[in-house]
């Protein structure tokens, strides 16, 4: 009998879990609390319990070639960096197109993931939900956890002295939704993450004045990175990677640095990391710096005191007075329908053996899909664990045993770094790329670029050099897909497509070719010199 | 007796103009149309006719050290990029300063000005004015004109075929005031000069699908430049103006290309200018890439036909939908208050000899300031043009003889070239550097760099290398600012003061000093290598 599997959870996170459920021969029953899938990326007017929630005009970070399920390309007249509403259209046509709906039991919430008596033997567990008032129960071999870690604000307001006599608006910025708000108004935003800047930025259309306070700095990026090209698509690849992880780690920082400060100087517009030995997540925002040079936002350090109608920022004993505080100071993640025994979640981090599987169960029948916050995109991510998870709860793939599993959390936990490539401060957590591969090297679909080069060399080269395009994590092994080499080949067909909609013909200019020739001659006199 | 001045106009120019005249102690009287100063920086909800008319969110397009009046710096606190509120507050801090609003009859509109009977003995002008409906007239010995050249809207509604028969709302971008009418529409934006890309930019965060419509394209920069430094800043410094002119046009013209397309790639973009020989007056605008690789804004090309309800663009078939369509088709000049006989505009162009005076005026009594578009900041050179008037007007400068200026005239119109450095198309007019050295030239106010190499060399370095900003055209001579030399050694000052505001310690990493001294050795081995 197949086995049934429960998935809490219809975002991104568990449309892929369901597919992989069902292309592994399991038996999956999918929860979704709300009456719609999409997660977070599921745009309402109104803030929904246990739901992330999204404002107006949140934009993808990852570009489109980037961030879709590894066997589902975008379709092709979707910009590169995808608005919410059409990510959102795109997570349905998944859903469509690999018959997924058939498995969700919407405006279902899901109240206890419980073991069963004989879960030491059957690793069963027993889970109770809630639909339209109505309590029932069901028993399932497997429950995968796609919850997300967007849901639970982080609002610490005892860091900001003084805000209980703060006459004006305040809110946590999961309540912002439309900037009409902000009109003719001084603001202040609290926090510079994606969230933060995004605000302060939209804020400044219609502000009269806006503040975005940082304590720590952040290194700001655009979308449009080196000659216009989608950041990720360049920064992300195996050659780079490898490259960035051969480096000691000061000179990998002090190289990340330039690179950053090649758009802007981040000391200059105040917004330089106080911390550079750590990476943190860095901020995408095309807009931010124009908006600092032309007056519409102002850096500001932490802050010291609130009063009744103004704010005083630490470094200057001016009193700026503001009408509104928007705290963007993230989200802490919990799973209400799970004891503690079975995840602990301790100082933002769960007891999880490759961020997925709790590493002290007696039997491996409890994956968490997407807790994770790689330097990519979600969504393959997601998708790579649920590949992964599924070989694990079907039994094809092994574990460790619980002592080996521990000890690589409490490692993690520790966050000790060998002294190589870039490092990665808790909150972000992990390399994208050589996690994602170690995950496809368990369930055999790791691409071998060493035979590729033999076999394909033309694939090979854009495998290695070209951007770490999901179609990679497709071309083998479980779960090959036929299309996979094809979409990495007109991957960037595909991406110049979107913003190529009006032609220009471009003979290349004879200096190109000159400039190429002198580089060639330069090159020759220094091997040269070298074996003289 | 003082020489009586009829100065049209109270904008920059104009305020420049009343404050030269005064200073030379001319007796100047301002005729302002509208019940204000500021001209085109005075921002009002509604169309005023005969007064240029700006959008809500317009920003200087230079920066506050490169756009001031050359002895009156931007406020310190003022941003780096002016909004047009702050501009206008300047110009009034401007005009208290130097005590010019005594020279203004506001709501004062000029009617005519016929030369006297006497004319070429006296140079005399008659100025008829409207005050409250009230005419009256008034004998001048002089006159300048200071009206701009954004008045009269150009709409050439015959190159678009179909549209009497469009349903939709249209109207030219002079009308546009605010991007609430954008919302949730289909909405197209012909031409893409800084008001049509901004409009676009603008309506793309509230509209449903936008459209920027271009036929001859343009190299886009942002005024977050090079290290985000401001544009202008970097761009136009005498050392690389003196390089840029000492290179052959076509090297020029590739160099450009490449600068410009390190941002992003113009090609990719659509945005590629389908000219690149003539150097059009590139667009300032820190959003445009943003928005199209996040889908927001669509490049087109020129409109083949306008329907109904939608519009055909050229090289295909599809029609798209629009609501709206806004102009950004620029502007033409006139002098309705003026005989064509004294200043006739043909093709986008007036006789006038250095861009200020009619060439074949018998006496040289009327000038025009602020008929021209350099690539650098209108400020100062309408301060300069009328520095220089001035002077003509007084006597002190003599121009030569009419065959000669009518000369100069006629070959600006069939604009050769030279063969070297950036070619200008005619609506950008002219090189900013040579043509303001030219006319301080004439007035004995250029900075002699050789001497000042030997007198000050650490002025000498900032003028030569530096941005040429205006106060450089008050360090000598007629006009001398003795503040001069302080504002060029605090620019940079400055500048940073307006983004640095919150402060991070920055120790140059070793990496920096490993770096140079590796750049170092480079050179003196090359330097070994060319003398072996």
């Amino acid at each position: 009998m197949a086995k049934r599997v429960a998935i809490v959870g219809a975002g991104v996170s568990g449309l892929a879990s369901i597919k992989c459920c069902l292309e592994e021969g399991l038996e999956p029953t999918c929860f979704e609390r709300s009456d719609d899938l999409g997660g977070l990326w599921r745009f309402t007017e109104h803030v929904e319990e246990g739901r992330a929630s999204l404002y107006k005009s949140v934009v993808s970070n990852s570009s489109k070639e980037m961030s879709c399920y590894s066997d589902f390309p975008f379709p092709e007249d979707y910009p590169n960096f995808v608005p919410n509403a059409l990510f959102l259209e795109y997570l349905k046509l998944y859903a469509n197109r690999f018959n997924l709906l058939k498995c969700i039991q919407f405006k279902t919430k899901v109240c206890s993931v419980t073991k069963r008596p004989d879960f030491a033997i059957s690793g069963q567990w027993e889970v109770v939900t809630m639909h339209e008032g109505k309590q029932s129960s069901a028993i399932f071999d497997a429950v995968m956890v796609c919850t997300g870690f967007l849901t639970n604000p982080s609002l610490p307001l005892d860091s900001f002295p003084g805000i209980n006599s703060f006459k004006g608006q305040y809110f946590h910025s999961r309540q912002y939704k439309h900037p009409d708000i902000f009109k003719d108004k001084q603001v202040l935003v609290v926090g510079m993450g994606n969230s933060g800047t995004d605000i302060a930025v939209e804020a400044s259309h219609l502000a009269k004045k806006v503040f975005l306070s940082t304590t720590g700095g952040a290194w700001v990026i655009s979308r449009v990175y080196t000659s216009g090209y989608p950041w990720d698509m360049v920064f992300m690849t195996r050659c780079q990677n490898m490259f960035r992880n051969c480096l000691p780690t000061p000179i990998m920082s002090w190289l990340l640095a330039r690179k950053m400060n090649s758009w802007f100087n981040h000391v200059n517009y105040g917004l330089a990391p106080a911390d550079r030995t750590q990476l943190r997540e860095p901020v995408l925002n095309d807009e931010l710096p124009g908006r600092i040079i032309t007056g519409k936002v102002l850096i500001k350090p932490g802050i010291k005191e609130v009063k009744e109608n103004s704010v005083i920022f630490h470094n200057t004993a001016k009193e700026e007075p503001i009408d509104i505080i928007v705290f963007a100071t993230g989200y802490t993640f919990a799973f209400p329908f799970l004891d503690e025994s079975i995840v602990k979640v301790e100082a933002g981090q769960a007891s999880l053996y490759k961020y997925i599987i709790p590493a002290h169960l007696q039997k491996p029948t409890l994956a968490v899909i997407g807790l994770i916050k790689p330097l990519g995109s979600m969504v393959p991510t997601g998708e790579t664990q649920a590949r992964w998870a599924v070989q694990v709860l079907k039994g094809t793939v092994a574990l460790p045993p619980p002592n080996v599993m521990i000890q690589e959390v409490n490692e993690r936990k520790e966050n000790k770094h060998n002294g190589y490539g870039l490092c990665y401060c808790k909150a972000l957590q992990t390399d994208y790329i050589p996690y994602i591969d170690d995950l496809l090297k368990s369930i055999n679909a790791k691409p071998n670029l060493l035979l590729m080069f033999l076999t394909d060399p033309r694939l090979a080269l854009s495998v290695f050099f070209g951007p770490c395009s999901p179609y990679q994590f497709r071309l083998t092994g479980t779960g090959k897909w036929e299309g996979a080499r094809q979409a990495i080949m007109m991957q960037w067909e595909r991406t110049l497509k979107a913003t190529k909609t009006r032609f220009v013909s471009e003979s290349p200019s004879p200096f190109d070719y000159l400039l190429k020739l002198f580089s060639f001659l330069i090159l020759l006199v220094a091997v040269f010199l070298i074996f003289l």
